[in-house]
């Protein structure tokens, strides 16, 4: 059966959202549609302009037999900033402080409409970054770092605090946590991750950066590399972070626990290059 | 600017698969597109038939002054089978074979794509149902919970086995865990549950099921009733099951350490009206 034209539309806007970063063939669709690849071809000139006019992403073409057509999630400034205000507002109430300066950001983090845009605009500053791997640590990462893998086309391994019998063998490292100054200890599965691999490090909040330099140790027991360092909450006037270059969406810069304030701000996402 | 008709389906498209379960007013995109509300009706014909022949959702049209359209996901079961098989299959191979008859399943969870596409097929179930929020435990079933949830438009809330400093105060219970009979903790913020809420609980794997009981008895704690319970897999054979009511993927049949040998087949979301 023959397709029209705003039946490919629609069902290739689905299928080329689905599958991000993955090279779709044209003859996929021609077959798919059974349509001419000159017909595909023109198609996908329309769901490529509005996708960059809507800003949520863009289509790239690989030429040649092997070549195709890959989506790439990139979200706009334009669309960011509006929905990252958003959340300093949601941050900014008071009733999120909690004993120690620690934010209660449960419900955020619960929130999956929330996490996906996040997780959208973080992976759009890595959509044409080589990253074989997204890594987090459990709990409270862990939503946010799948927003992004699912971005990314890559998968998600998760560090643990303990280790569990369904993890099989594991690597475990120990590392001082930034602000407490406790030595901790980090979990990863054995088969989890392969040697070699380009790793980017997602976590929903970072104080020192102790957590993120743990990771990073980690990391170097598996031979693998850090492709980037992303969170959505960093907490400013840190004496001393342990961790450059990294990215946040929204930071914090005065707890004030007497008061009752929190002043939170745009994280670097928007002045980074 | 006026919008083509081909942009419009584009951007309609990835809009309604993005705000699942929301009732988007017409004029929502009469004004997005600046057409004219019949347009928008005739795209979303176009949209509807487009998605149920695909078999990947629906809209439903809510008439009147306070309407509009609304998606809901319903992947049919001629989409959901292939991918059950194939998930059948990568959990059949003899090394995910763990100490104590557990599975390793880490990597079919990590994988960002497998763990959206049943959360799909698991929400399909629960498109039309009243589900005020999902809930799982920590840590595995966290992305599958993130999944169903996403497509339901429900917040998810995340059981503990301790209390975090970050999660504020919070209700704990004890119980006894179905296979080892061990008593065991749960814990959940006092503030991530709302008196009254349906809920959905959602976990990647059931052995005899005692961690279901443990979620349910904590929302009694909170006055809240069980909507639903969904696994990615269920053990079989299992002497006493303590949940009945419960929607499976994928189902082990038999564990045979000794031979290194698994059984697999479909879960009962195939044979469930």
């Amino acid at each position: 059966m023959k397709f029209r034209r705003s039946e490919r539309l629609i069902d290739m806007t689905n299928y080329l959202l689905d599958h991000p970063r993955q090279l779709v063939p044209l003859t996929f669709f021609a077959d798919r549609y059974e349509s001419a690849k000159s017909s595909i071809s023109e198609d996908l000139a329309i769901v490529k302009e509005t996708f960059e006019q809507k800003g949520f992403g863009t289509l790239q073409t690989v030429p040649g037999a092997a070549g195709g057509v890959k989506f790439l999630v990139q979200i706009s400034k334009e669309n960011a900033r509006p929905f990252v205000q958003e959340l300093c507002e949601l941050i900014a109430t008071p009733d999120r402080l909690l004993p120690g300066g620690y934010l209660y950001l449960t419900d955020i983090l619960g929130d999956p409409q929330i996490v996906q845009k996040a997780g959208r605009i973080i992976a759009s500053a890595y959509s044409e970054a080589k990253i074989d791997v997204i890594m987090t640590v459990a709990t409270k990462g862990i939503p946010l770092a799948y927003a992004v893998a699912s971005q990314l086309n890559a998968p998600v391994v998760i560090v643990r605090r303990d280790s569990k019998v369904t993890e099989g063998p594991t690597v475990s490292i120990n590392y001082v946590s930034g602000s407490t100054k406790r030595i901790q200890t980090m979990v990863l599965s054995k088969r989890s991750l392969t040697e070699g691999s380009r790793v980017l490090i997602v976590d929903d909040f970072m104080k020192a950066g102790g957590t993120v330099i743990g990771m990073i140790s980690l990391l170097e027991e598996f031979n693998a590399t850090v492709a980037g360092i992303a969170v959505l909450v960093e907490a400013e006037k840190i004496e001393e972070r342990l961790v450059d270059n990294y990215l946040s969406l929204v930071q914090l810069s005065d707890v004030d626990l007497k008061e009752k304030k929190i002043n939170v701000k745009e994280g670097n996402y928007f002045t980074l290059e």
